[in-house]
């Protein structure tokens, strides 16, 4: 009988910001019994996934071995961590183990999947270890950008892991459980086989500043300005939300709430317990009466999202109100990479109305929630692990990571999604990244990342449709050609078109008509997109359609 | 008759990053007399302008008064501030004035256009100066990333204006002349009615640096590697390519230069005298015989463009070369906003493939070609102009700069795209926003940027596209459906060619054959658009063309 061991395998996170699903395994070969660690989501871009709504994990290899998974632990409320939880419980359907908090954003997104509550298993007593199969699980609280973020010790036979979640070092974190050495001492003391760890900042070289830094530098802001101010944040990040919404009441300000993930944030932090003392705030329609001096708006939108609160401002009235000259905006968050120019744009039409915009450059209305590398090594020294397993980052954060933990004397590997890590012996046993990709979520269907639907929307915009319908007659002078042609040939002087028409009647007039119609098609659409190309410099997406041949 | 005044209006440049054209102008109001201040390029991106090849400044107000224009004024050879030179001349035919290396690719740009030497005067004498029209116009030796960049002193009875430019302050560029502060102390004894000045990395704090600080690192770290180094930059930063390669060959490296941009730029170089001691390169079939600590390649990409030469070692072999564990590629420059993806993307490719990337967070061999803030408040203070009018950047930068020079106690004017400005007045007089667009090459044709070409291109990239033919026959049951549909529908099952062939078929039940075939089409198209946003959660572009109706 093939001995036990204890496997670690991502199937998302390992390789990319976003997107985390981690599995843990304990058993024999081929027989171990798993749980999964978080279960999110990515966003799109139109450089690579143009029009996708969501980039979800594959969850096919789960799914083949769902009579062994045991468990679901979500370690906190963010997209990229709890996300996909919906699509992922269609196919898998096992326990959901999250903290209050993080459980009533859990429960969203399997009620809009139509589950009910029945699944969620909600965690109060971190005390005692919830038990999976042959795993022992306890949520332990760590510092992060959202309400109850947690790591998780995870305890089989075969090991003891800490997974830490995203986390960064904060001694005085405003709300919830400050971060405590003490613990992780403690902890370390049994013997850590890996320490899994957020790798996502691990190219910021200075120590993590802790959130109650930076609310004097907002209560100075708060006060230095004449006009009304907007501030904006990600909504989950409620002791950010909350920290600036007590200064600017302090400061004398009406606070106000614009944008749905404002509202629902702040919702499910006050009903879950998380914070008692969020300042009453002041409905739109009353606060547009309100003098300017005397007014915060906190909106959603910190990335440039074109829908959210801040660009629709940005365009002009967004529910009654109108930022003008002597206006500020303040953007306390950092800009994801990729988002810059998002967010740019939405600066700029603040610029060009004359209203101000603190970019904070200099990082004095925002700190990170995530553990830079010094925090990283400190972590690492605190638990001292017999092995470091960078997660959650693409592969240049891993391989960082690696190296830093190298350089701090403690052994490393690198386990990217797909990849099957033995924990006891300390290597990679298996590879099973071929099977491994990713799923869309396109309008309300989920599809495969290698459908080809992707490839045809990039080529169509970077070079145009053309489509033509040959309806043939009895006679070739019947012959009816007709073109569409879409984002190509300048649209109106119609002399792409007319290229077309003239290209498809000199093909007609050489056929032979021995071939089938998908031949012709094709053989026609070739010659167009030749002759386009010669003419124009473009080869669009060509379609032939041949009716009556 | 109406006074004389001096004015000055940018076509491109003050609104973004990019695509530089500034126009200064003296006489009587409608008739002033005009220059061109550089005619550059910016490039395109798949969120906003999809397939375009370049972004041009539109020159219709220039050609509509090019009676009236007396020259091009050339201050570097950046592709941002000369790549539209041969569209331009093609509109607007007037003597273009450079200094030797940015003439000869100027005469590149003419070139590609069919244009011969006759248009380029090469300016050699920078004491005298050039006459156009009102204007005496003299080229000043200004520091930057390119050899023989300059600042303009442009000079009418209405005035002095300095135009710096893109710059920075550095004292000790390696080749060509160095910063020298004299030079505009005196210039500001003649009084400066205006400082027009680039404002690209107004948000950078610290006081910039030298291109001759970075020597050293880079001698450490081309001593420290055991494998090759593939070191990419800028090509045109030929002090930055020429520093690298010195350095390379002090440790004992060969150098390869990789990259047709790598071979222009250094040629152009030695040919126009700007340099006379480029090491010796080795060809790339000598040179994969050598050892891989004997190798120092120098390759195009730095964005992370994916055809150049960086991007093409990430995927695998690139003229024979082949990057291994043990290597390491360095950027040596910095990532403009919005490539962030891109290069990270060729940064993960080396990573997954044990090859080490230095991307340089900690800036050690890179430095910006730009004025820093403080930078800008010295040239200010050194100048001590009438008014601070920034140019070249975004909005955002532009009131940057402003309030900046504002702190500083000088008066500025933001002025935008399409704004003229009367310098004498220092005040805003025209506005011609509303006549000035942007221009895109797509494929080899120049359309105008509201053509709506690009907008379909973005609507088919996210939502796909579906087209149908319909013939009628004689009778209803010979009328044949056709359907064809491209970034949608899952591609395999043909669910979505079903259910647009089932809305057709009822369309067509429903027919009133009262109506033309136009507006039955649209109907059908309507329908079918609802049908698939119903059932699939997509609004396709759809096109249906009826044939026999």
């Amino acid at each position: 009988m093939a001995a036990n061991r204890m496997v670690y395998m991502p199937l998302g996170g390992a390789g990319e910001i976003g997107m985390n699903l981690y599995v843990y395994g304990f058993g024999p070969k081929g027989r171990e019994q798993l749980i999964i660690v978080d279960a999110g989501v990515m966003f799109s871009d139109m450089e690579t996934t143009p029009g996708i709504d969501l980039i979800l994990p594959d969850f096919s290899w789960l799914e083949e071995r769902r009579q062994r998974v045991m468990g679901v632990f979500v370690t906190h409320a963010h997209e990229d961590h709890l996300g996909a939880l919906g699509y992922l419980h269609r196919r898998v359907k096992v326990p959901i183990y999250a903290r209050r908090f993080t459980a009533s954003i859990c429960q969203r997104k399997l009620d809009a999947e139509g589950f009910g509550t029945s699944s969620i298993q909600m965690v109060r007593d971190l005390t005692t270890a919830i038990e999976a199969g042959p795993f022992r699980v306890k949520f332990v609280p760590i510092t992060h950008s959202v309400p109850e973020a947690s790591a998780l010790i995870i305890e089989s036979p075969g090991g003891l892991v800490l997974h830490t979640g995203d986390f960064k070092i904060d001694e005085k974190p405003l709300i919830g459980e400050a971060f405590d050495s003490g613990i992780w001492q403690r902890l370390s003391k049994e013997g850590i086989s890996a320490l899994v760890c957020d790798s996502t900042n691990v190219f910021f070289d200075r120590e993590g500043r802790s959130e109650s830094t930076i609310g004097p530098a907002l209560a100075d802001l708060f006060t230095s300005v004449k006009g009304a101010i907007a501030a904006t944040t990600f909504a989950s990040n409620v002791s950010r939300v909350r920290q600036i919404a007590q200064q600017a009441v302090e400061c004398g300000r009406s606070v106000v709430l614009l944008g749905a993930a404002m509202h629902r944030m702040v919702g499910a932090a006050v009903e879950s317990g998380v914070i008692d003392d969020f300042p009453k705030c002041v409905d739109p329609s009353e606060a547009v009466r309100l003098p300017r001096n005397r007014l915060l708006l906190l909106t959603t939108g910190s990335q440039g999202e074109p829908r959210a609160a801040t660009a629709q401002l940005s365009n002009g009235k967004f529910r009654g109100f109108q930022l003008v000259p002597g206006d500020i905006v303040v953007i306390s968050s950092r800009t994801i990479p990729g988002n810059e120019r998002a967010v740019a744009r939405v600066v700029n039409r603040f610029s060009a109305s004359g209203v101000k915009v603190i970019e904070d450059h200099r990082e004095l209305y925002h700190v990170s929630g995530h553990a830079n590398r010094q925090d990283l090594t400190r972590m690492q020294r605190l638990l001292k692990p017999k092995m470091v397993v960078p997660m959650h980052g693409e592969h240049r954060h891993l391989t960082e990571h690696a190296e830093l933990a190298a350089s701090n004397g403690f052994h490393s590997e690198i386990v990217a999604n797909g990849s099957m890590l033995d924990i006891g012996r300390r290597k990679i046993i298996a590879d099973y990244s071929d099977q491994v990709g990713r799923n869309y979520l396109d309008g309300n269907e989920i599809i495969s990342f290698d459908t080809g639907i992707v490839r045809d929307r990039l080529r169509m915009a970077r070079e145009g449709v053309v489509m033509v319908a040959v309806t043939f007659g009895r006679r070739q002078v019947e012959t009816e050609i007709s073109v569409r042609s879409i984002g190509i040939g300048n649209g109106h002087d119609k002399q792409t078109d007319q290229l077309v028409a003239e290209t498809v009647q000199a093909c007609i007039g050489q056929l032979e008509m021995r071939e089938g119609p998908d031949a012709v098609e094709r053989q026609i659409a070739v010659a167009i997109r030749r002759g386009i190309s010669h003419a124009v410099g473009k080869k669009p997406v060509v379609r032939v359609i041949l009716s009556g041949y």
